[in-house]
Protein backbone atom coordinates (compact mmCIF):
# COMPACT_ATOMS: atom_id res chain seq x y z
CA UNK A 1 0.00 0.00 0.00
CA UNK A 2 1.68 3.15 -0.68
CA UNK A 3 2.35 5.80 1.58
CA UNK A 4 0.94 8.70 0.05
CA UNK A 5 -2.62 7.18 0.18
CA UNK A 6 -2.49 4.52 2.99
CA UNK A 7 -5.58 2.64 3.41
CA UNK A 8 -7.46 2.47 7.08
CA UNK A 9 -5.12 -0.35 8.45
CA UNK A 10 -2.12 1.46 8.02
CA UNK A 11 -3.75 4.97 9.04
CA UNK A 12 -4.89 2.52 12.33
CA UNK A 13 -1.28 1.01 12.61
CA UNK A 14 0.17 4.14 12.83
CA UNK A 15 -1.99 5.98 14.99
CA UNK A 16 -1.69 3.17 17.21
CA UNK A 17 2.25 3.22 17.54
CA UNK A 18 2.26 7.05 18.32
CA UNK A 19 -0.53 7.11 20.94
CA UNK A 20 1.19 3.37 22.39
CA UNK A 21 4.89 5.17 22.50
CA UNK A 22 3.19 7.78 23.75
CA UNK A 23 0.51 7.17 26.35
CA UNK A 24 1.59 3.91 26.95
CA UNK A 25 -0.20 0.27 25.36
CA UNK A 26 -2.24 -0.73 28.69
CA UNK A 27 -3.07 3.19 28.44
CA UNK A 28 -4.66 3.60 24.91
CA UNK A 29 -8.00 1.94 23.96
CA UNK A 30 -9.08 1.02 20.35
CA UNK A 31 -11.61 3.91 20.27
CA UNK A 32 -8.85 6.37 21.03
CA UNK A 33 -6.75 4.37 18.37
CA UNK A 34 -9.51 4.84 16.00
CA UNK A 35 -10.51 8.16 16.82
CA UNK A 36 -6.79 9.71 16.27
CA UNK A 37 -6.61 7.87 12.45
CA UNK A 38 -10.14 9.54 11.68
CA UNK A 39 -12.35 6.31 11.55
CA UNK A 40 -14.64 4.49 13.72
CA UNK A 41 -14.07 1.89 16.28
CA UNK A 42 -16.25 -0.61 13.99
CA UNK A 43 -13.25 -0.12 11.54
CA UNK A 44 -10.97 -0.85 14.10
CA UNK A 45 -12.27 -3.96 14.64
CA UNK A 46 -12.56 -5.23 11.08
CA UNK A 47 -8.67 -4.87 10.51
CA UNK A 48 -7.55 -5.90 14.13
CA UNK A 49 -8.88 -8.16 16.43
CA UNK A 50 -7.60 -6.37 19.43
CA UNK A 51 -4.99 -3.51 20.18
CA UNK A 52 -2.48 -6.07 20.37
CA UNK A 53 -2.80 -7.41 17.18
CA UNK A 54 -1.78 -3.95 15.70
CA UNK A 55 1.61 -4.78 17.04
CA UNK A 56 2.00 -8.75 15.94
CA UNK A 57 0.17 -8.65 12.93
CA UNK A 58 3.51 -8.69 11.00
CA UNK A 59 4.51 -11.73 12.96
CA UNK A 60 3.10 -14.48 10.11
CA UNK A 61 4.57 -12.30 7.53
CA UNK A 62 8.18 -12.76 9.36
CA UNK A 63 7.74 -16.37 9.86
CA UNK A 64 6.84 -16.89 6.39
CA UNK A 65 9.47 -15.16 5.30
CA UNK A 66 11.74 -17.43 7.41
CA UNK A 67 10.15 -20.70 5.74
CA UNK A 68 10.56 -19.24 2.39
CA UNK A 69 14.33 -18.50 2.18
CA UNK A 70 14.62 -21.52 3.84
CA UNK A 71 13.12 -23.69 0.67
CA UNK A 72 14.54 -21.64 -1.50
CA UNK A 73 17.83 -21.85 -0.43
CA UNK A 74 19.48 -24.48 -3.69
CA UNK A 75 19.73 -28.18 -3.12
CA UNK A 76 22.67 -29.77 -1.41
CA UNK A 77 23.17 -26.50 0.31
CA UNK A 78 24.64 -27.21 3.87
CA UNK A 79 22.27 -26.29 7.21
CA UNK A 80 24.71 -23.22 7.92
CA UNK A 81 24.57 -21.70 4.54
CA UNK A 82 20.64 -22.59 4.52
CA UNK A 83 20.03 -20.42 7.43
CA UNK A 84 22.48 -17.22 6.45
CA UNK A 85 20.49 -17.37 2.94
CA UNK A 86 17.02 -17.11 4.82
CA UNK A 87 18.69 -14.64 7.17
CA UNK A 88 19.79 -12.71 3.95
CA UNK A 89 16.10 -12.86 2.41
CA UNK A 90 14.20 -12.06 5.75
CA UNK A 91 16.23 -8.84 6.07
CA UNK A 92 15.25 -7.75 2.61
CA UNK A 93 11.80 -7.19 4.05
CA UNK A 94 12.77 -4.84 6.53
CA UNK A 95 14.03 -1.93 4.29
CA UNK A 96 15.27 1.13 6.22
CA UNK A 97 11.53 2.96 5.28
CA UNK A 98 11.04 0.34 7.74
CA UNK A 99 13.54 1.22 10.35
CA UNK A 100 11.46 3.99 12.26
CA UNK A 101 8.07 2.22 12.51
CA UNK A 102 10.26 -1.21 14.31
CA UNK A 103 12.21 0.88 16.47
CA UNK A 104 9.17 2.09 17.99
CA UNK A 105 7.24 -0.78 17.81
CA UNK A 106 9.95 -1.95 19.81
CA UNK A 107 9.86 0.57 21.95
CA UNK A 108 6.41 0.09 23.17
CA UNK A 109 7.46 -3.84 23.89
CA UNK A 110 10.22 -3.21 25.91
CA UNK A 111 7.89 -0.90 28.15
CA UNK A 112 5.27 -3.68 28.80
CA UNK A 113 6.26 -7.51 30.56
CA UNK A 114 3.22 -9.10 28.75
CA UNK A 115 4.19 -7.80 25.28
CA UNK A 116 7.75 -8.82 26.26
CA UNK A 117 6.27 -12.27 26.68
CA UNK A 118 4.24 -12.30 23.72
CA UNK A 119 7.61 -11.51 21.61
CA UNK A 120 9.72 -14.26 23.13
CA UNK A 121 6.75 -16.90 22.55
CA UNK A 122 7.05 -15.49 18.99
CA UNK A 123 10.80 -15.80 18.71
CA UNK A 124 10.80 -19.74 20.29
CA UNK A 125 7.46 -20.28 17.63
CA UNK A 126 9.87 -18.63 15.03
CA UNK A 127 12.92 -21.13 15.92
CA UNK A 128 10.36 -24.47 15.78
CA UNK A 129 9.34 -23.12 12.56
CA UNK A 130 12.56 -22.83 10.91
CA UNK A 131 13.64 -26.43 12.18
CA UNK A 132 10.94 -27.97 10.67
CA UNK A 133 11.34 -26.17 7.01
CA UNK A 134 15.31 -27.41 7.49
CA UNK A 135 13.75 -31.06 8.55
CA UNK A 136 11.93 -31.17 5.83
CA UNK A 137 14.53 -30.71 3.39
CA UNK A 138 16.04 -33.78 4.99
CA UNK A 139 18.73 -31.85 7.37
CA UNK A 140 19.14 -34.25 10.50
CA UNK A 141 17.09 -33.04 13.61
CA UNK A 142 20.16 -31.58 15.76
CA UNK A 143 21.37 -29.88 12.64
CA UNK A 144 18.02 -28.25 12.32
CA UNK A 145 17.73 -27.48 15.83
CA UNK A 146 21.13 -25.75 16.02
CA UNK A 147 21.56 -24.17 12.57
CA UNK A 148 16.96 -22.99 12.84
CA UNK A 149 18.40 -21.55 16.93
CA UNK A 150 21.46 -19.86 15.77
CA UNK A 151 19.38 -18.57 13.13
CA UNK A 152 17.39 -16.76 15.30
CA UNK A 153 19.81 -15.95 17.79
CA UNK A 154 21.53 -13.99 14.92
CA UNK A 155 18.25 -12.33 13.07
CA UNK A 156 17.26 -11.08 16.83
CA UNK A 157 20.85 -9.66 17.76
CA UNK A 158 21.36 -8.01 14.08
CA UNK A 159 17.65 -6.71 14.83
CA UNK A 160 18.29 -4.92 18.02
CA UNK A 161 21.11 -3.78 16.47
CA UNK A 162 19.06 -2.21 13.70
CA UNK A 163 16.98 -0.24 15.49
CA UNK A 164 19.41 1.40 17.71
CA UNK A 165 19.25 5.35 17.15
CA UNK A 166 22.69 5.88 15.45
CA UNK A 167 22.69 2.32 13.39
CA UNK A 168 23.39 3.45 9.43
CA UNK A 169 23.63 -0.32 7.80
CA UNK A 170 20.80 -2.10 6.29
CA UNK A 171 19.83 -5.05 8.53
CA UNK A 172 21.20 -7.11 5.60
CA UNK A 173 24.81 -5.90 5.87
CA UNK A 174 24.07 -5.90 9.74
CA UNK A 175 23.04 -9.93 8.90
CA UNK A 176 26.09 -11.23 7.71
CA UNK A 177 28.34 -9.50 9.66
CA UNK A 178 26.68 -10.91 13.01
CA UNK A 179 26.74 -14.28 11.59
CA UNK A 180 30.12 -14.05 10.23
CA UNK A 181 30.82 -13.19 13.92
CA UNK A 182 29.60 -16.30 14.87
CA UNK A 183 31.65 -18.35 12.36
CA UNK A 184 34.28 -16.52 13.73
CA UNK A 185 33.65 -17.29 17.04
CA UNK A 186 33.16 -20.85 16.19
CA UNK A 187 36.63 -21.10 14.64
CA UNK A 188 37.96 -20.48 17.43
CA UNK A 189 36.80 -23.10 18.98
CA UNK A 190 39.62 -25.70 20.22
CA UNK A 191 36.75 -28.10 21.84
CA UNK A 192 36.28 -31.15 19.66
CA UNK A 193 32.88 -33.80 19.65
CA UNK A 194 33.44 -36.09 22.40
CA UNK A 195 34.70 -38.90 21.69
CA UNK A 196 33.55 -42.57 23.25
CA UNK A 197 37.14 -42.05 24.70
CA UNK A 198 36.13 -38.97 26.47
CA UNK A 199 32.13 -40.65 27.67
CA UNK A 200 34.26 -43.89 28.86
CA UNK A 201 36.58 -41.64 30.82
CA UNK A 202 33.29 -39.78 32.39
CA UNK A 203 34.97 -36.97 33.57
CA UNK A 204 32.31 -34.33 33.56
CA UNK A 205 33.43 -31.37 34.97
CA UNK A 206 36.85 -31.43 32.63
CA UNK A 207 36.04 -29.24 29.96
CA UNK A 208 35.76 -30.58 26.28
CA UNK A 209 38.22 -28.04 25.37
CA UNK A 210 40.68 -28.66 28.00
CA UNK A 211 40.94 -32.44 27.13
CA UNK A 212 41.60 -31.61 23.31
CA UNK A 213 43.52 -29.04 23.75
CA UNK A 214 46.40 -29.75 21.05
CA UNK B 1 20.39 -33.47 51.54
CA UNK B 2 20.73 -37.60 51.85
CA UNK B 3 17.84 -39.47 49.98
CA UNK B 4 17.32 -42.02 52.99
CA UNK B 5 16.10 -38.85 55.26
CA UNK B 6 14.82 -36.12 53.49
CA UNK B 7 13.98 -32.95 54.87
CA UNK B 8 10.98 -31.19 54.84
CA UNK B 9 11.94 -29.06 51.34
CA UNK B 10 12.57 -31.67 49.71
CA UNK B 11 9.97 -33.70 50.94
CA UNK B 12 7.63 -30.82 49.97
CA UNK B 13 9.21 -31.28 46.78
CA UNK B 14 8.68 -34.64 46.17
CA UNK B 15 5.36 -34.45 47.04
CA UNK B 16 4.47 -31.60 44.29
CA UNK B 17 6.15 -33.10 41.58
CA UNK B 18 4.27 -35.79 41.92
CA UNK B 19 0.69 -34.75 42.62
CA UNK B 20 1.03 -31.97 39.51
CA UNK B 21 2.35 -34.58 37.56
CA UNK B 22 -1.02 -36.75 38.28
CA UNK B 23 -3.74 -34.09 39.08
CA UNK B 24 -1.97 -30.75 37.00
CA UNK B 25 -0.45 -27.77 38.42
CA UNK B 26 -3.93 -25.92 38.65
CA UNK B 27 -5.63 -28.52 40.51
CA UNK B 28 -3.28 -29.16 43.24
CA UNK B 29 -3.15 -26.74 45.92
CA UNK B 30 -0.36 -26.22 48.49
CA UNK B 31 -2.79 -27.54 51.40
CA UNK B 32 -2.56 -31.14 49.41
CA UNK B 33 1.18 -30.83 48.82
CA UNK B 34 1.82 -30.03 52.84
CA UNK B 35 -0.74 -33.20 53.32
CA UNK B 36 1.00 -35.32 50.59
CA UNK B 37 4.26 -34.96 52.60
CA UNK B 38 2.61 -35.45 55.68
CA UNK B 39 3.28 -31.78 56.77
CA UNK B 40 1.12 -28.50 57.32
CA UNK B 41 0.34 -25.52 54.81
CA UNK B 42 2.70 -23.73 57.15
CA UNK B 43 5.36 -25.39 56.84
CA UNK B 44 4.79 -25.21 53.38
CA UNK B 45 4.83 -21.67 53.47
CA UNK B 46 7.99 -21.51 55.36
CA UNK B 47 9.83 -23.51 52.51
CA UNK B 48 7.89 -22.09 49.65
CA UNK B 49 6.68 -18.72 48.73
CA UNK B 50 4.11 -20.38 46.53
CA UNK B 51 3.44 -23.52 44.64
CA UNK B 52 5.22 -22.35 41.62
CA UNK B 53 8.04 -22.13 43.47
CA UNK B 54 8.51 -25.68 44.17
CA UNK B 55 9.07 -25.86 40.32
CA UNK B 56 11.74 -22.93 40.14
CA UNK B 57 13.71 -22.75 42.90
CA UNK B 58 16.70 -24.57 41.27
CA UNK B 59 16.37 -21.52 38.70
CA UNK B 60 19.17 -19.44 40.77
CA UNK B 61 21.45 -22.46 41.49
CA UNK B 62 21.28 -23.03 37.38
CA UNK B 63 22.17 -19.04 37.22
CA UNK B 64 24.78 -19.53 39.24
CA UNK B 65 26.46 -22.51 38.20
CA UNK B 66 26.75 -20.96 34.63
CA UNK B 67 28.55 -17.92 36.10
CA UNK B 68 31.00 -19.98 38.29
CA UNK B 69 31.52 -22.26 34.86
CA UNK B 70 32.34 -18.94 32.81
CA UNK B 71 34.42 -17.49 35.75
CA UNK B 72 36.73 -20.71 35.83
CA UNK B 73 37.92 -20.68 32.30
CA UNK B 74 41.41 -19.74 32.37
CA UNK B 75 42.07 -16.41 31.31
CA UNK B 76 43.19 -16.15 27.66
CA UNK B 77 40.37 -18.65 27.13
CA UNK B 78 38.24 -17.76 23.68
CA UNK B 79 34.65 -17.15 24.46
CA UNK B 80 33.81 -19.98 22.59
CA UNK B 81 35.98 -22.13 24.27
CA UNK B 82 34.84 -20.42 28.08
CA UNK B 83 31.35 -21.54 27.25
CA UNK B 84 31.67 -25.27 26.46
CA UNK B 85 33.88 -25.04 29.94
CA UNK B 86 31.06 -23.48 31.31
CA UNK B 87 28.85 -26.41 29.83
CA UNK B 88 30.80 -28.32 31.56
CA UNK B 89 30.53 -27.70 34.75
CA UNK B 90 27.15 -27.04 34.65
CA UNK B 91 26.41 -30.41 33.47
CA UNK B 92 27.72 -31.90 36.62
CA UNK B 93 25.14 -30.03 38.35
CA UNK B 94 22.61 -32.89 36.93
CA UNK B 95 23.70 -35.98 38.00
CA UNK B 96 21.62 -39.08 36.66
CA UNK B 97 20.20 -39.26 39.94
CA UNK B 98 17.97 -35.79 39.09
CA UNK B 99 17.28 -37.05 35.68
CA UNK B 100 13.97 -38.83 36.71
CA UNK B 101 12.72 -35.64 39.09
CA UNK B 102 14.10 -33.59 35.88
CA UNK B 103 11.94 -35.54 33.67
CA UNK B 104 8.54 -35.05 35.76
CA UNK B 105 9.05 -31.30 36.21
CA UNK B 106 9.47 -30.84 32.40
CA UNK B 107 6.49 -33.04 32.16
CA UNK B 108 4.52 -30.77 34.31
CA UNK B 109 5.97 -27.79 32.63
CA UNK B 110 4.96 -28.65 28.90
CA UNK B 111 1.37 -29.23 30.51
CA UNK B 112 0.91 -25.33 31.59
CA UNK B 113 1.19 -22.26 29.07
CA UNK B 114 1.59 -20.18 32.24
CA UNK B 115 4.59 -22.38 33.47
CA UNK B 116 6.22 -22.86 29.90
CA UNK B 117 6.53 -18.84 29.95
CA UNK B 118 8.17 -18.93 33.14
CA UNK B 119 10.87 -21.15 31.70
CA UNK B 120 11.37 -19.21 28.75
CA UNK B 121 11.62 -16.29 30.49
CA UNK B 122 14.18 -17.97 33.09
CA UNK B 123 16.38 -19.04 29.87
CA UNK B 124 16.14 -15.20 27.96
CA UNK B 125 17.49 -14.17 31.83
CA UNK B 126 20.17 -17.22 31.42
CA UNK B 127 21.22 -15.78 28.40
CA UNK B 128 21.63 -12.14 29.72
CA UNK B 129 23.40 -13.21 32.93
CA UNK B 130 25.84 -15.51 30.86
CA UNK B 131 26.86 -12.81 28.38
CA UNK B 132 27.27 -10.42 31.28
CA UNK B 133 29.61 -12.59 32.92
CA UNK B 134 31.62 -12.95 29.41
CA UNK B 135 31.67 -9.07 29.11
CA UNK B 136 33.31 -9.39 32.60
CA UNK B 137 35.82 -11.34 31.55
CA UNK B 138 36.63 -8.67 28.79
CA UNK B 139 35.19 -10.73 25.55
CA UNK B 140 33.59 -8.05 23.19
CA UNK B 141 29.81 -7.07 23.29
CA UNK B 142 28.76 -9.05 19.95
CA UNK B 143 30.76 -11.81 20.54
CA UNK B 144 29.71 -12.36 24.30
CA UNK B 145 25.84 -12.36 23.16
CA UNK B 146 26.18 -14.91 20.40
CA UNK B 147 28.71 -17.01 23.03
CA UNK B 148 26.09 -16.59 25.77
CA UNK B 149 23.15 -17.72 23.43
CA UNK B 150 24.92 -20.48 21.79
CA UNK B 151 25.57 -21.71 25.53
CA UNK B 152 22.07 -21.84 26.24
CA UNK B 153 20.77 -23.07 22.73
CA UNK B 154 22.87 -25.93 23.19
CA UNK B 155 22.29 -26.68 26.92
CA UNK B 156 18.48 -26.28 26.09
CA UNK B 157 18.85 -28.91 23.57
CA UNK B 158 21.21 -31.30 25.41
CA UNK B 159 19.08 -31.19 28.22
CA UNK B 160 15.77 -31.99 26.51
CA UNK B 161 17.78 -35.24 25.34
CA UNK B 162 18.78 -35.94 28.72
CA UNK B 163 15.16 -36.22 30.05
CA UNK B 164 14.35 -38.57 27.27
CA UNK B 165 13.03 -41.82 28.50
CA UNK B 166 15.31 -44.28 26.22
CA UNK B 167 18.48 -41.63 26.83
CA UNK B 168 21.36 -43.74 28.64
CA UNK B 169 24.09 -41.09 28.19
CA UNK B 170 24.81 -38.28 30.83
CA UNK B 171 23.92 -34.54 30.40
CA UNK B 172 27.95 -33.69 30.12
CA UNK B 173 27.97 -36.04 27.30
CA UNK B 174 25.29 -34.68 25.14
CA UNK B 175 26.03 -31.40 25.93
CA UNK B 176 29.15 -32.46 24.62
CA UNK B 177 28.04 -33.76 21.47
CA UNK B 178 25.52 -30.96 20.88
CA UNK B 179 28.71 -28.67 21.27
CA UNK B 180 30.43 -30.39 18.88
CA UNK B 181 27.79 -30.76 16.36
CA UNK B 182 27.48 -26.78 16.45
CA UNK B 183 30.73 -26.16 15.75
CA UNK B 184 31.24 -28.92 12.71
CA UNK B 185 27.91 -26.97 11.19
CA UNK B 186 29.57 -23.77 11.74
CA UNK B 187 32.26 -25.35 10.06
CA UNK B 188 31.01 -25.98 6.71
CA UNK B 189 29.59 -22.32 6.38
CA UNK B 190 31.09 -21.17 3.19
CA UNK B 191 29.45 -17.65 4.03
CA UNK B 192 32.06 -15.05 5.31
CA UNK B 193 32.03 -11.84 7.00
CA UNK B 194 30.58 -9.17 4.60
CA UNK B 195 33.12 -7.05 3.46
CA UNK B 196 32.51 -3.31 2.80
CA UNK B 197 32.94 -3.96 -1.26
CA UNK B 198 29.77 -6.43 -0.54
CA UNK B 199 27.83 -3.62 1.27
CA UNK B 200 28.80 -1.25 -1.53
CA UNK B 201 26.98 -3.73 -3.60
CA UNK B 202 23.86 -3.46 -1.60
CA UNK B 203 22.21 -6.68 -3.00
CA UNK B 204 20.89 -7.87 0.16
CA UNK B 205 18.81 -10.44 -1.58
CA UNK B 206 21.92 -12.52 -2.25
CA UNK B 207 22.92 -14.39 -0.22
CA UNK B 208 26.75 -13.76 1.66
CA UNK B 209 27.06 -17.64 1.18
CA UNK B 210 26.34 -17.60 -2.77
CA UNK B 211 28.70 -14.40 -3.48
CA UNK B 212 31.38 -15.83 -1.13
CA UNK B 213 31.49 -19.14 -2.55
CA UNK B 214 34.86 -19.62 -3.72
Amino acid sequence: MARWEPGAAERLRQAALELFATRGFEQTTATEIAQSAGLTERTFFRHFSDKREVLFRGQGLLVEAFVTGVDAAPPDTSAIDIVASALQSVASFFPDERRSDSRTRQFVIDQNPALQERERHKLAGLATTVADALRARGVDDLAARLAAESCITVFGIAFTQWIREDEQRSLAEIAADVFGELLTLAGKATAHRATPADRAAGQSRETVAARHRS
